[in-house]
């Protein structure tokens, strides 16, 4: 998978005036702290309006309607936690060796989702696309990466695909709550899973 | 996991006459031929009724129609998969330890889903549904035992998720073509995986 194709990134974000962009960054992080303190259901297009200081026909303008806004969250959110684990800080960017960035990808993952979480439940691809969603294949494509870097002699995207189903986010969810429980122990796991595979 | 509940196995079979039993078996072990044969597509009402050398009638009154004959092959294909490995013999079944069963799952469920490939594929739940079909939990439950028999210090339920995801019939799928050269890999992947695991 390294052949040097350009990585799939989230949604094409469309060339906008200097303004627009703030404007639109600026009601994608108040959308993403509502997202963050209260669920995705507290998202509408009033109270992002309201969180933004703006009126609502701005955010109207820039989104459409309320799935718009909750798709171009998830755009903006996904691109973020591509940008922190392709040229972001250690441990999880290129600044840091393969084992260390792989040891903080899940944790990373995690968290990630959590912040988002009913956003990423309710936009599980159907089973026929689990593996063909360019945010996924992204993913998969840094981990396989590492995991070919940490362990030489292994089916690198074969395990790749078995270490991000082991903090899936569907998976995550079936471990049942309090919520902040099942992603402690699916970051055990992750941690537990590594050890047992790097030793 | 391991709370005594009655495990959940496929779908209920109905009392039936003996001889019903028998056309039943018959039926269904002629649609399973045709299945490993020519695939999925390959099952009508009428083709299992010219495989079983019986009229198209006889299959009409057990089955329904096509999607009952289906659903009824995956029951007893499922059914058949669970008697192997919950009392079957060994290096699946109760007098093997839980090492060698455990090594042995993972191709037996290749196999096993490899016979009816289109048919495990086509029944794929849906992401919220993925952990909760009873045939999945029994699995599941399953290689959670053999996990904490094998590696008693390890979150036995979660590494077993984990370990299926690995052998999970979308990812096959996913894996490419040839199916075999697909399966092959899937089956030295779990081999791999376990030996990184117990060593």
């Amino acid at each position: 998978m390294s052949d040097g194709t350009p990585l799939p990134l989230a949604g094409p974000e469309a060339p906008l005036r200097a303004d627009a962009v703030r404007n639109r960054a600026l009601l994608l992080e108040a959308a993403a702290r509502l997202a963050a303190e209260r669920g995705a259901a507290a998202i509408t297009m009033e109270s992002v309006a309201t969180a933004a200081g703006v009126g609502k026909g701005t955010v109207s303008r820039r989104f459409g309607d309320r799935h718009g806004l909750l798709q171009a969250l998830l755009d903006h959110s996904e691109r973020r936690f591509q940008e922190a684990f392709l040229s972001g800080p250690a441990p999880l960017g290129p600044d840091a060796d393969a084992v260390t960035r792989l040891r903080a990808f899940g944790p990373a993952l995690l968290r990630h989702e959590h912040a988002h979480f009913d956003l990423y439940l309710a936009a599980e691809p159907s089973p026929e696309r689990r593996f063909t969603v360019p945010a996924r294949q992204l993913r998969h494509r840094h981990v396989a990466l590492l995991v070919r870097a940490a362990l030489p002699d292994a089916d690198a995207d074969l395990l790749a695909h078995t270490l991000l189903a082991s903090v899936d986010v569907v998976l995550v969810e079936h471990l049942g709550h309090p919520r902040d429980r099942a992603l402690a122990r699916a970051e055990a796991g992750w941690h537990d899973l590594l050890d047992r595979l790097l030793r």
